[in-house]
């Protein structure tokens, strides 16, 4: 089996994306600890990797406090008032973009040369690195900027909730098997429970409700 | 005046960069401690930021040892046989993916929509990261990832030496009087002292030499 290298973040999405990779990859799982209010996202990762049988995801330390300005780094509110159109405060300044050379590198170091990440363009948060041309545009440097790349091995960027609802994503992985109650969304987390009101929190009961599945999630 | 990034290293190239920035923007340096070798390059990055009068760079620690498959960051000797053809062993993955993501971000968060890079296809030890087309494909995602490029403030790239021989580099930072004796350059020193005989030192004092103009590194 070739490796792969998953980007997981303890979330809904991402933890379906690491089963369907799973299935024709060895994951290698990456997760960051970037001084996000919702740390206990790491401990779901850290549970989605082992329910699913892969290795310990690889956790990069990386310290977005000093850039600053977003609501999920800085002291700035959490908005609980409903999901609104443009780009919310809980952006994170090029995020994804972060996330990405980091897998990139990754990857090169181990000889992987398939990345897949979780984002998704239709029930999402407005977060212009969740789009399909960003990952086209970002797979397009992946291979410019390595050595796989130059030496001719191409690199492989996989987004493959792209294109889907989340109530699809969670019919995809409950019937891979996955486990959603491990998985965790909320924006703002008090003692491991969901608010509810978060944008990220609407967007997953919806899906949910949807999908005519009963939601695993702890709420307060 | 506009701010700009301006990504430093404490070596000839960025020192160069740094001086052409200064003349147009305010500029907001951004340095990097990823367990190189050459821990040497902080310090100089610090007295050439002093030495041009701009602001101290702001350092982001960046542990690319877990990532590891290079030479200036793993256990793996620096190469003093000569410029070779061919990827080196001192290419660090995606090292300049990585750096520029950081800037993006950090030119979202200030409000910057300018970053400037001291890249060059010319006298360069053969990494991919350093290519026109690398350039060209990080601006256009910039431009997909960021709240800026989606609103419509688009963010520009600079790479002013891109093509440009080192003994021109010299020569243009000399115009602007740029102090070379407090940059630094060899992936392997000693007490601060350069080798002589790296790639970064070869090509280094290639254009001095070439530049006619006395070369103020202070070897071993």
């Amino acid at each position: 089996m070739d490796k792969a290298i998953v980007l997981v973040s303890g979330g809904l999405d991402s933890a379906t994306v690491l089963a369907i990779a799973a299935r024709e990859f060895e994951c290698l799982p990456l997760t960051f600890d970037y001084g996000q209010r919702h740390a206990v996202e790491l401990r779901s990762a850290r549970a989605v990797c082992e329910f699913l049988g892969v290795s310990e995801p690889r956790v990069i330390e990386l310290d977005l406090r000093t850039i600053g300005g977003s609501a999920l780094t800085a002291d700035i509110e959490v908005p609980k008032d409903g999901v609104t159109t443009g780009i919310p405060v809980t952006y994170v300044p090029a995020r994804n973009t972060l996330f990405l050379s980091y897998a990139l590198a990754y990857a090169e170091s181990v000889g992987a040369h398939d990345i897949f990440i979780g984002v998704n363009a239709v029930d999402y948060s407005g977060y212009p690195d969740c789009r399909p041309a960003f990952v086209e545009a970002f797979e397009k440097l992946a291979n410019l900027a390595t050595k796989a790349g130059v030496e001719g091995r191409t690199i492989r960027l996989h987004a493959p909730l792209i294109n889907m609802a989340k109530a699809e994503i969670i019919e995809h992985g409950m019937a891979m098997g996955v486990d959603y109650g491990l998985t965790h969304s909320c924006y703002d987390p008090v003692n491991e429970r969901a608010c509810g009101l978060c944008d990220s929190c609407r967007l997953r009961k919806a899906g949910f409700e949807q999908a005519g599945v009963s939601d695993p999630t702890r709420y307060r």
